[in-house]
């Protein structure tokens, strides 16, 4: 995340708006995953992750919003359901509890660092709701590094509405082309881009470009 | 699609909208991808068909609309790139046309007959454009079936948006809970009974239902 390479107009970026995933690393969800269904881990983490974003999507579309706890498990109950996993209440519960247990990828904690010693100003943006935000924070012991957490949970939407990535731009009150947003999925990306934030997709998952015709300012493949 | 046990309030049905699946079969594209891509086929299909509906739902949300004809083919780009398949010129226009090429389910003209037949007004409302939706129509002799063939490209915004669904009531005339709506997907059946339509689930394909908290009225696995 190298936040100079992201303004590309001429306003210099003073903040920078993150989603949950730049942060924090998911591999563990997936690992409990396989390690309750051997062989089938991926496939149950791909079909998850489907629905989970497909159910924010349609949740918003329609106007029916639920936060994004009560979504993921939904998400998991319709992924086991689909590959006719036996998916008991204990391991239902061990695989949301892993949204809570999330630690930082390794290189976090220095690039947070350097980013906060050359004066530039952070958050979350996320559709976490603050109580994963919050476990996700005190897990990686980034307490004080973001001067906002910011949950799409407060205007009941998800990305990538506008009102949604709007919330970085009121918490921070900059322009909009002052703030750099950083996207784990290129969904996000695309959505931000289109919003209007120079942009940076961390693909760290090596995902192909999203057809959306918006291509993130920075690519970061790490 | 029996109209009948559609109606679940004290208002009789008097009219059904309908999705454009209940009608068309879309195997003759998934028999194109297989011919195309021997063995990787369905793999192909079901990356289409994920993509092609994310990003309706993405561009919804954004409010970053484009028609369902070029949502299609930037999801079919996509989900050939995520597979590695390659995919040339011609076999991308073949498979766009199969959309333009669709014909009936073999019960469709039997059973539209008679719900005309006791009384029952009929409407497409679909994604697809208008040209899809005439195409299909022509394909199959339907022509003068449709009392009215709405696309959701009129209100530039796709289903489940209130919006879309709103089409049909304007065009009836009706009250919502006159017009029984018929789904293929289990995301549009929770989307219809969101918006308040007696919905019957035609689900062809046996899918699992979606854990979207809305349960159609009538579901037909056939």
């Amino acid at each position: 995340v190298r936040a100079s390479s992201a303004a590309t107009t001429d306003a210099p970026v003073q903040a920078i708006a993150l989603d949950a995933f730049p942060i924090f690393d998911p591999r563990p969800i997936f690992a409990l995953a396989e390690e309750f269904y051997p062989g089938r881990g991926a496939q149950l983490s791909r079909a998850w992750r489907t629905c989970q974003f497909e159910y924010t999507w349609l949740r918003t579309v329609a106007g029916r919003y639920a936060d994004f706890w009560q979504v993921t498990e939904d998400a998991l109950v319709f992924a086991a359901k689909t590959l006719k996993l036996d998916l008991d209440s204990r391991r239902r519960a061990r695989l949301m509890n892993a949204y809570l247990e999330l630690k930082v990828w390794p290189d976090v904690p220095q690039t947070l660092k350097s980013l906060k010693a050359s004066g530039i100003r952070l958050a979350f943006l996320s559709n976490f709701t603050s109580r994963m935000l919050e476990a996700g924070i005190n897990n990686s012991g980034l307490e004080g590094m973001f001067e906002h957490v910011l949950s799409t949970d407060s205007v009941k939407q998800f990305k990538p509405s506008p009102r949604a990535y709007q919330m970085a731009v009121d918490a921070f009150g900059l322009k909009t082309e002052s703030i750099a947003f950083a996207a784990f999925a290129g969904w996000d990306a695309a959505g931000a881009k289109w919003f209007g934030f120079p942009t940076v997709w961390v693909n760290r998952l090596q995902s192909p470009a999203e057809e959306l015709s918006a291509t993130p300012d920075v690519t970061c493949n790490h």
